[in-house]
Order: structure tokens, then sequence, then C-alpha cells
């Protein structure tokens, strides 16, 4: 056993395995593509359980996939204290976005386990499964299931582009991992933090090193299906069609009145919006799109958000017009005492630090519905995320990885 | 031989025939889906072919696999007297669109055969190949490399959504008529004349059988790539958002005020419009579009498609875009004597008809390069095409058989 309570960690290591994973699912443009549950994901799950294997820590799995390895504690009653991110990216997304709290979760329980410092309390890396939600919808799905956000059923009938449910893809990650045990369900976790980059420029422009997350935004996403009529583009005039795209982009540009604000803090964001059949010479007879609305404030988001169906439906003009919220998050703050706890380990270390909000979401929300929780930021280059040029600083992660660190040994000792 | 020089056409064979072509890429929404040079579509060239051989017809093909159905004339030096459409549809689409076109230029080659009237010039069904364009750009491929207006290379290396050239399949079309001659592409043909459906509602208002067209709107198409960058859509705010998707709609919003006429005779279409990564939380960074703009006078045409390019880049706002303009055609009349004559004929059977113009592409527009060309059309049930609900009634087609018979018989005589 180590004198010094705190040890320290290995940054050369730590960039090393950021490598070694940046190659599954690498691309051409410099970025990761690792679709939840896909081959490469399922690749990188299994080069962290070698990892966790050359030190004896065990690896469980949950039924909705997620990804517990742990180092054992002295008092076998008490539950884990856990970091740990997500491994899978958005499409043509970068190489740090989620693997960084993994990485650094794991760069701490080595740490401590190559110093040799017992915890009463068992450590765990978690990986959970799905965060991006960009293969099956929605979004951090893996945590929203364990905590009792969604069912476990629903969420394993979900279902990706090509028809492949969720819960197919749990099973292939399962069987790929035999030696793994069981977790249940929300089984008790005391306490759990994650490292993530900012997708944001305030580091950046601060030149802090670790920005401690206050809380995070509330969201609401919306599914629209504009329907219309398929018409011959040389032959319909326009006082006979019923065309999707006309009324769908009229939706859009009308929401753009009441969700724009002044000072920029709404994010009002059409990212998948499908015209069909596609055709060039075919007026389209369907559109459908998502509305992705968030914000800091629960008032404010619930009215903006009411209102999103209301002005939908009076500018679908001869269309027919389908609409459901198929999410929905208020927003959240974390506990004042671990916000505390990582402003004085930061400060143990010399780090620069402040408070920030998180306008993305994380797994940490649904975690704070079980202990808990909080999370901290590390800088991101030009704020560019969920792209291939993402970027973090090795000195940056290493800094995050000393905290969680010190951060495990307090919360579990 | 035949005491009267207009034999009757076979209304109940016609239909048949129509039955018989339906059943190839019949869908369930009751239309046909049978894309250019598909499975299905050689099987509708197939099952021509199998007509034409019991009357001893020869077939040719050309390297753009335009298919010939011949009957022998008297003069062997004298080019043919044509007729003919396209077994092709778009997808999902109907019964009638192109195949009627076939059916009625065959049955009148089996009408005049039966009868045993012999003609100077040879007679032929034509089958243009890849009319519609939606698995191959652009349409009328087959009739534009036979006319000269695209080259065969060009077209030939043509790829479908997977990747398939259109040389590819032409050959495959090739292989699957063995006993099919040779026809060298431009090769002279005497007179050319298409039947089609409407595709509007003029008959159908009017109660008229026959509608002799008059002319073909010119049209240009533009492929516009809008290219901003992708961004996380919660963390990034507007002011640092370089957003395609919202560009391309201010874009096509903008393209509205100079292309929506009072009269409602320009189409300004956008039938397809890919939204890329296509993630809901992910800000699109880039988005490709197609304009399809139609119109009957080439000055308009001209002037409003030049200032598609300025306004688009007017709105591209934080984006770059690329405009390329991929395929042009200036309107067209058909000949006043090919008009005059199909008058004539509708008026010897006492069939009501009016002059029309053509707001859809055809392939007579080629045609009429190389030849004098015409065309007619008939009524087309609400004016719905493009569509599985597409429809023609039996009578109108064979009115159409009728015309299109006695046409190629004094053309040939």
């Amino acid at each position: 056993m180590s004198n010094t309570p705190y040890p320290e960690i290995n940054s050369k290591r730590l960039w090393q395995r950021h490598l070694d994973m940046a190659r599954i699912g690498a691309t051409d443009g410099g970025g990761v593509h690792r679709l939840a549950l896909t081959e490469e994901d399922i690749e990188a799950h299994l080069l962290l359980v070698r990892w966790a294997e050359a030190h004896d820590f065990t690896t469980d799995l949950d039924a909705i996939g997620i990804m517990f390895i742990r180092r054992a504690g002295k008092d076998v009653s008490l539950p884990p204290v856990a970091s740990g991110s997500h491994t899978d990216t958005q499409p043509f997304g970068g190489r740090f976005d989620g693997i960084t709290g993994v990485l650094v979760a794991f760069e701490a329980l080595e740490t401590i386990q190559e110093a040799g410092i017992e915890t009463r309390h068992p450590l765990e890396t978690i990986i959970w499964n799905n965060e991006e939600g960009s293969r099956f919808i929605p979004a951090c799905m893996g945590s929203a299931v364990y905590a009792g956000v969604e069912t476990l059923k629903a969420a394993r009938a979900r279902e990706d582009k090509d028809g492949v449910t969720m819960g197919a893809c749990v099973d292939t990650l399962k069987k790929a991992l035999p030696r793994a045990g069981v977790r249940e369900l929300g089984a008790p976790i005391a306490s759990f933090i994650e490292t993530h980059i900012e997708q944001g420029i305030k580091l950046e422009t601060s030149g802090n090193t670790i920005g401690v997350v206050t809380g995070m935004q509330g969201y609401r996403r919306f599914e629209i299906q504009v329907i219309g009529e398929d018409a011959h583009s040389g032959t319909t005039p326009r006082a006979r069609r019923k065309d999707a795209f006309v009324a769908a982009t009229d939706m859009t540009h009308a929401l753009r009145e009441i969700l724009w604000d002044d000072k920029d803090e709404m994010r009002y964001t059409i990212g998948r919006f499908d015209v069909l059949p596609g055709g060039i010479s075919v007026v389209p007879g369907q559109v459908n799109f998502y509305i992705d609305l968030r914000y800091h404030d629960k008032d404010t988001l619930d009215d903006l958000g009411d209102r999103i169906p209301v002005v939908c439906k009076a500018h679908a003009g001869p269309c027919q017009i389908k609409i459901a919220e198929f999410i929905t998050q208020d927003p959240m703050n974390f506990p004042e005492n671990i916000i505390t706890s990582f402003e004085e380990v930061a400060d143990r270390h010399g780090f620069g630090h402040e408070r920030l909000y998180s306008y993305a979401g994380h797994d940490a929300r649904h975690a704070a519905r079980l202990c808990p929780a909080g999370m901290i930021f590390i800088p991101c280059w030009k704020g560019i995320s969920h792209n291939e040029a993402e970027r973090a600083e090795p000195g940056d992660i290493a800094a995050a990885a000393q905290v969680i660190s010190d951060m495990l040994i307090d919360q579990a000792k």
C-alpha cells in the first residue's frame, strides 16, 4: 500500500489508450464512426475488457447492455463508487466525446490498483449504452433504462433504420462477452461522476482546465410527419399540389419566429428532415422531420415546446400533420456537495477551474436520479464536437483523470 | 389484303395487354414499381418480344438499350415510320404512364399486320430506355442519346444509387435478348408519334378524348450543395452555427419570391432534399437539394433560371455553396402538319379533340430533332400521375390506338 493517499495517474498510458480506441471505427477524416452496438462499438467494449482482465477487474452487463468494470472493495455489502461515460459516437463523430470519460475513469481504477490502495466501496467504470441516440432513439437510452426513466421493454424494441432492434444488439454484445456477470437494472450506486469534453468554448476562452458542471439544460424532442400527395412536378400547378416540402419548410420557418431568441440561448435544431419519395421530378407527398429544442429554464421550455404543435398545424397548408413528442427532460442541477468536492480537488492540484452549465445532455443526468452525481468538463478545441475535427489535449485529459482518481478515493474510502 | 384502308384496332386485346404488363412490378397499392432496366423492366421487354415474335416482327437494340420492334415494309431502303413510349415507371408509379404509348403503338402494328396492309416504309414500335430518370439521371436518357443530345459514353457511365452503371444494365438487357439485331444510334426515322396519358385534368374537364399536343415546356434542373459544419445541437449557439438546413431553406423560401407567379404557370419543385449527417441532435453540416424548374416561354425560363444561383448565394449565410445546372431543355413545338393530321384522323372517327400543351417531358421531344414528330394525350383520372392511383379508361386508350394506327398507315404508305 502506497504512503500517499492520492497516487499520480499515468498520463502517457491514458493518451495511448485514446489512440488505441480511436482506431476502432476510425474515419478517413480523422474522426470516429462507431455507432452504438455496431461491430466497432462491441470491439471497443472487448478492448476495455482485455485491459480490465489484466488487472483482475471483473465485468458485468445489465439487461440494456451497460457494462460495469469493477475493482473490488473491502466491504462487499457496499454499492460501487463509479465514474464513466460511453463508447458510442455520432455518425462521423470525434475521438473524445464519450470515450474520454470512459478512459479517464478506467485510468483512475488502474492508478488506484497499482498504488495498492484499498477502498471500502468497490470502484467501477461504467460504460453506459447508446448515449448518442443516433442509431437507436432516444439518446442516453442505457442510463434512462437503468434509472427507470424508460422501460426495458420499450428500449429493447427500438429499431435502427434497417429494422434491427436494440434488444437484438444487446444480445449480440452479451454473446461477445461470455464471461461477463449479470447486473440488475437499477442496482444501487453510491455515487457517479463523469468527465466529458465541454463541446463549447468557455474553458478555451477562460484558459481554465476543469469546468465543474452545475446542471444540464432540459430538452423536448418532436417528430413531425407532414402528409401531402405525390404529384408530377411538370404538370401539377401550385394550386393543386399538396407539397409536403413546402408545408414542412413553412413550419420550420414559422418556428424561428418564436424560437430564435435575442439572447441566443434557446437551442432550436432540425437535424433530420426526410423528403419522400425523393424523386427530382416528383412533388413530395411526405416529409418526416425532427425538432430538438433545449433550454435551461423549465417554464420557458414548457411554454415554447407547447407552442410547437400549434405553429406547425397553422402552417400545414393543404397537408395533414401528425406530431409526437417522443422525449422530454426537464432542466436539472447537480448536488452542491459534489460540485464543492470537485473544486477542492482541482485547487489541491492547482488546476484552474470554473463552474459551467451543460448545454448537452449526458448520462449523469439519469445517474443523478439514483445517487449523488456530478460532472467535469475539459477544454474542447474551438467548441467543435459531433464532428471528425473534435480535439482535446493530453494534458487536460490527464488533469481530469487526476481529479476523478482523487474523487473516487475520497468517496470510496 | 383488306379492302378498308383503316382497319379497326382490337380494344379488348389492348386492354388485356395493359393488365398483363401491370403485373410486372405490381405494387400492393395497385400501381407499378418498374424502374429502368431492373429485372422487372427487362421482363416487360421480354414480354413484348414474345408478342412480337408471334407476328414474325423483328427486334433490334441500340447501344443505349432502346428496343425497336419492326414490321417490314415493301421498300427496304426507307426508314421506319414509328410510334412508342417507355416501359419504365417512377418509384411506386402507375399502370399507364409510358406503357400505354408502347401498347397502343404495338396494337397498331398488330392491327395493320392482321389486316394484311402493306406499307412502303417499315413500321416500328419504339421502346425508349430510361425515360423516367428516377433510377439513372437524367430522364429521357435513351432518346437523348439516340438524338445526340447526350453522349453514349456519359450516359453509360451514369450510376444508380447503388453504384450500378447504366452501361452494365444495358449489357444485361442485351444478354436477355440474344436474338435482337443491332440498330445504329441516330439511324434515320421517317416520323415518330407518341401516345401518353395527359397527367393533367384538361381532357377530363372538357370531356374530349384526344389531346393533340402542340409543344412541350422547357426545363432547367439544378443540384445545389450547401456546405456548413456539423455541430452539437445542445451546445452550439445560433451565432456559431453553420447550419446547412437553415441556409438551404432560406434559399428555397427566397426562390418562391421570384418563382411563384400569379398565373400559377411556373413549375418550381424541390423533390429531393438530403440533410446530412441526419442526426436529430446534430446541426446539419450539409444539405444537397435539387431544383426542377419548368416553363413554356424560353426567355422567362432563361431569365429566372439564371437568377437561381444568384438568389441561392445571397441566402447562403455562413455556409458555402456549389451549384450545378445538370440538365437544360428549351421549350419546343411540334410541326403543324403532324398536329393537323392528328386532328383530321380524330375527326374522321368522331373523337372529341383539342390542342394541348405538354407540361411534362417526353421522348418525342428528342425524336423531334431527328424527324417530324407529334404526340397525343388521353384523359388521366383527376390528373393523378407518378402515383399508384394513376388511371386511364379502356375506351380512351382504344381511341388513341385507332388514331395511331391510322396515322402510321397514312405516313408509311
